[in-house]
């Protein structure tokens, strides 16, 4: 074993050991502390505790059920979509073993990333209820540390199969297929691991998102507006299905996303890594395997500093009091973050030549490639803009979506002019909350792209993805939290229950608002860098002179394809929740033998929640495939007409737009869900805005009901944002990357049609 | 005078008469039939007729006073702008007599803007009345041919106006500076032109844009959610802030932005075609100055058919009873179209020698630049690709945002499900009416750029804008109806006058959508031309690589411009609408002697519409100097401390960010606002969709409550499009255009900083 294998492999070992503890620690916890019997059946009279169980049982059903079918289609997709790939780069290549490897590297990223999300989904499924019962019994100590693990069960787990699934796929492509010892074959059929992952992520986002927010939105609009009832009533037979959803598309989903960013700028750094460059072999490739794998070496590494991170979470400096919450999971943050930057300097003085050319796609002012020189230094510079880069983003993130600052507070005070308003002002956030962002993106593509060119872009977004393993934690534990006060709500556990569990879940939505960054601001660059090692495999020296006719006309219908894909999906939320509107008026208006409806307290009917939950499987299943053709196949059948000029302009487009319509949709949806949740939870100074279901003091009754117009207004504002924050928004990252690494993995079929011009010979 | 000045003046000359003359016959008409005494207050009693002069002197005084004091704020800084535009140029080009022509240019066209702005509003105004009297008196056919007069005076006037002032102005400088004899001088000079009037635009877009929505939002959102008011009540202190709006923002407004349009397109092609050809002196500029104002001549014809099908609409096949109203006015757009292609090419043929070259910005494979032959028939199909394009994508518009059509009767349907949905559902048709166009138009770009390169993207420009008299005749009479409808409303004419208008206005509705997709497609040709200008004028030989450090920083963030742009002008809306809803809601809670207020029918009291009318100016100028700016100084700060490079990604960014989201905010808003017309007007077969104020059938009073739901619902929707579709979206045209305008004027100036590279030297 090399060097770099041995990191890579013990890291990956440790974290798969600190998965398996932490689940460990987990199970501990019973959920039948009492031996009770699960087959009797259960009423209302009973405690919340045996009420746990079949809830428990319910989501966990319905989660299973969901990703069962998911999988199906995504597994005969990738079937499918594998001989595709075989044939076509085996014909672009004339090479059938390279169809074959890069088929197979494809397969492999694509089960990998199923193992991954079903991981995640299982993990995080089991520590919801678990999580309840532990806030019920004990308290925030020991509520926090269930969400914490679960969700690092799922971090810990997700990277280190990531990192060594892909690890091994290149020792073994290299061993086995000695043909295949040109580094530059051998990255180019790995870059098949990230198309693969990033293909079921697409399916898992797209998918998951339609299901959970054609739930959440059907449940808030029948439960909150029509009939009155609270979030999670146990009445409201779409709340397990909103349940079951919160898993599906913020662990399965997220988790996916995540795992195909990683795994696609590992690929690109490979594939830059691995370009010949003219006149010189002072390379990396030459420099040999350590230097090429220093990008997989940062992942690793990663891992076991996350690890060590969690353990001042969980045990060095716990969670005492409800303020300590969200000042913990920040801490972890910023910690990981800090003490990756040192290791990776290491990394890069250790694994990588003192000094290295790299291919670029720069061009001098006289139109020629520029030279362009790495070195350990610059390698690390660019990986700490990433990594710093990512933290100011998901920082602005949670400035703009959090109720505690003056953007959130601003959009409150617009409901008072009612909805309309609402959503003027919180698009507009959205569309503000981009301006940072996108300057912190620059700056970090400037200052990458000017020390190691399109490498450096690579070396930044795995940077950002460094840490990883402590953001899938945290963007786990807030699911996991939201599901424990659902239950606490459904299961009638005393408000106090409810209050802890909410007070986890507040937390949660905060640092996820930052984890949504990290997932933006890491798929503009990795999009980025898998769009330059596209343009040097195809070996362009002239540059991507975008003021070609097809490559600007491409451009603005790149711009365009996101706005495509943001329709569909919101299309699809919107009238999947109308049918779960419909279906639930249904059950409501049942009447039972003694003429009374669900929610007059008949004793009879029972809330059918199957139905609910097929309702938002069908709707997601039908939805996600038209999406995910769209961004599969716009690459493909450009560069097939009208060759890799159209690709340039396609991807360039799509880039910019998405980065934009991502950001302003993921914020003006988390102003809107804060906002509301500002307004209910009567957190401000302003009676008018102070919403209470029972008003006591006589300030609170005259304010009441320009205060429930207000709540109304923000309600409605926060069901607009489901799908924004949650379906199209998110969605849109694996919109830029799925169609660069595509365009990557058929560069050389595209190249061989008619030389690149494609079928049309433009 | 050569052959295309006779083309030229003359037709300028016959679209001056036919404007006078159209504005003689409209003045026939007296708004005081029977002498009344104007001096005498008015009361309650009194009869329609007595009140229409009042309010049409209301509507007119407020529509000057805010004219008056927007243009002193565009003349100041117009007159500052220009000493910036002197010295940068006159440094940039060592040439002061440079420096002082641009600035000339720029302080011509910007006051070529004002007075056209002006005039349309003043005809406008003077045109609403008489429409609501002939309206009353007498029947569709006389409202609308006042309606339609009223717009074409606008219309040819602005045209020959525009035309006249630019070859006045050319053929000045050509004569009185014979040192500026050289062609490409001379055009880089009459490139402020296209800034003046583009800057005046971007004024009178965001202001009007302002104004018109914080009226328009406050009135709705008082009247009709609020209190319960229908549209236009006389007692609603906001509408005639309201009325006002219509004529600042849609007349005043969408003339400069057009006029813009068309400055711009002629002055990109002028800048192109007079640039020097390496090693070839067949180009246009030495053919001479027939040839070079080929483009002008196009627009002059434009103006003749123009006048020519006017009579068809009013005297041929005048409109006899409703239903011919949308027709007559879709036949003047398509006869003017297809009328306008062959005049175009005998233009060419005449005007244009047979075979040319021109400088392109294309590249061969080698990277060198390409060859580009044009001819008098290339030129002819480009010009045809804009003209066809522009239709198409006018039909499309229409298609997604009028009620005839499934996308707004799917989204009326929506609004069963409450306000959410129907936000949802809008934003997604919005997102989803951009594919066609954008396809429209990049076939439309791929087609001339690859026939005449950056020259036929002018051309497409110019053809898609020939027929501009045709469509500000159109323009203008969406809101001549609609102030003619709100007249009739507060006049208390009886509901069948109310009906005529609205019919009017309902067809003017349809045909102003067709023209905003005019306007944006229009503005996308404009300002990719514009920048083709901006590249030929540098010299760039190397093509523009998107893949720079510096120009993919930048293009990024011009994606993020237009999001920057509508986050302020949004935000501006929202804020300046609730100032005005808490005006009128302190209006309506005053009470007189008696104790009654004005909605219980107090006599005492009288709406104060003079105060909203403030709120409203005050609102807007305050407002839209920071998008102003925002717009004009983002290319000089890129290009003054970046470079070149940088402009050139902040341009492409821009541009493809731009298109999207203007198709999408126009056409979501016009689909709400439709959407709500068919509830609110009882369009449907579906009972429930179906809105009555007083239900008489069993089957209406039965469906009523979910009417009204659905009612609120599409008032909601419509509230939130208000500002998508009169401030945000329209003005996201000239932000394209006028980014790529001011970075052609100030070309010189950034070539001159370290070569093109900017104070920081990147």
């Amino acid at each position: 074993m090399s060097h770099v294998d041995m990191i890579i492999v013990p890291s990956c070992i440790v974290g798969l050991i600190a998965a398996f503890a932490q689940f460990l620690i987990i199970k501990k916890i019973s959920l039948t502390p009492n031996g009770q019997d699960l087959s009797k059946p259960l009423t209302g009279e009973d405690s919340p505790e045996k009420l746990v169980p079949e809830i428990y049982a319910k989501i966990m059903d319905g989660a299973v059920q969901f990703l069962k079918v998911e999988y199906a289609i995504c597994t005969a997709f990738c079937l499918v979509f594998s001989l595709v790939i075989y044939f076509l780069v085996s014909w672009g290549t004339k090479s059938p073993l390279q169809g074959e490897l890069t088929a197979g590297a494809f397969l492999t990223g694509a089960f990998t990333s199923m193992l991954c999300g079903y991981l995640g989904m299982m993990i995080a499924t089991f520590s919801n209820a678990r999580t309840t019962l532990e806030c019920a019994h004990k308290g925030y100590k020991e509520g926090f540390n269930v969400a914490f693990r679960g969700g690092s069960v799922m971090g810990y787990a997700l990277c280190s199969l990531g990192v060594l699934v892909l690890w091994a796929l290149l020792s073994f492509y290299r061993k086995v297929y000695p043909e295949a010892e040109d580094w530059e074959i051998l990255f180019d059929c790995a870059a098949g691991y990230g198309l693969g992952g990033s293909t079921v992520a697409m399916f898992g986002r797209v998918g998951g998102g339609i299901y959970t927010k054609a739930a959440d939105v059907g449940a808030d609009l029948v439960g909150k507006v029509v009939a009155g009832l609270d979030e999670d009533d146990p009445n409201n037979p779409a709340t397990i299905a909103d349940n079951v959803g919160d898993n599906v598309g913020d662990i399965a989903g997220m988790g996916a996303d995540l795992f195909g960013s990683f795994a696609e700028s590992t690929c690109a750094a490979l594939v830059i890594a691995a370009a010949a460059v003219e006149g010189s072999d002072n390379t990396l490739s030459v420099a040999g395997w350590d230097a090429m794998l220093f990008p997989v070496a940062i992942s690793a590494a990663g891992i076991v500093i996350c690890i060590l991170c969690g353990f001042v979470a969980t045990n060095v400096r716990p969670v005492k009091v409800e303020g300590d919450i969200e000042w913990v999971l920040k801490v972890q943050m910023v910690l990981t973050a800090l003490i990756m930057l040192p290791v990776i300097y290491l990394l890069a003085v250790h694994l990588l030549p003192a000094d290295f050319r790299l291919e670029g796609v720069r061009l001098t002012e006289k139109g020629v490639p520029a030279k362009i020189h790495g070195s350990p230094f610059k390698a690390f510079v660019c990986a700490t803009m990433g990594c710093v880069g990512g933290l100011i983003i998901g920082l602005v993130t949670e400035y703009f979506t959090s109720h505690s600052y003056i953007p959130t507070r601003e959009l409150a005070a617009a409901c008072k002019f009612g909805t309309a308003v609402n959503i003027i002002q919180g698009l507009a956030l959205g569309y503000k909350s981009c301006i940072i962002p996108v300057f912190v993106l620059s700056s970090a593509i400037f200052v990458s792209f000017q020390l190691c060119d399109l490498y450096g872009i690579a070396l930044a977004a795995l940077g950002m993805l460094a840490t990883l393993s402590c953001g899938l934690t945290i963007d786990g534990f807030g699911p996991i939290s939201d599901n424990a006060g659902g239950i606490a709500e459904m299961a009638l556990f005393n408000p106090e229950v409810r209050r802890r569990t909410d007070a986890l879940d507040a937390a949660g939505n905060t640092t996820a608002a930052i984890g949504k960054g990290f997932a933006i601001g890491s798929a503009a660059l990795v999009s980025l860098a898998l769009y330059g090692a596209f343009v040097i495999r195809l070996r362009v020296k002239t540059g991507v002179n975008i003021l070609e006719p097809v490559t600007f006309s491409f451009l603005i219908i790149g711009c365009m394809i996101p706005y495509w894909f943001a329709a569909l999906t919101m299309k699809s939320v919107g009238q999947a929740a109308g049918e779960m509107v419909a279906e639930v008026k249904r059950q409501f208006s049942v009447k039972d033998s003694k003429g009374k409806t669900l929610l007059e307290g008949s004793t009879e009917l029972k809330p059918d929640s199957k139905t609910c939950i097929h309702i938002s499987t069908q709707a997601s299943l039908r939805e996600m495939v038209a999406p995910a053709c769209l961004v599969i196949l716009s690459p493909l059948l450009a560069g097939t007409f009208f060759g890799v000029q159209a690709v340039f302009g396609l991807l360039t487009g799509s880039l910019g737009s998405s980065v934009q319509l991502a950001i302003s949709m993921s914020n003006s949806g988390g102003a809107w869900d804060n906002c509301k949740k500002y307004i209910k939870n009567g957190f401000s100074d302003d009676a008018e805005l102070r919403y209470t279901k029972n008003p006591k003091t006589p300030e609170e009754i005259a304010a009441a009901p320009k205060a429930k117009e207000a709540h109304d207004a923000a309600v409605q504002g926060d069901t607009v944002g489901d799908p924004f924050k949650d379906t199209s928004g998110p969605a849109l990252n694996i919109v830029m990357k799925l169609q660069a690494i595509v365009s990557l993995v058929f560069a050389a079929y595209f190249a061989a049609i008619n030389n690149g011009h494609g079928l049309l010979k433009v």
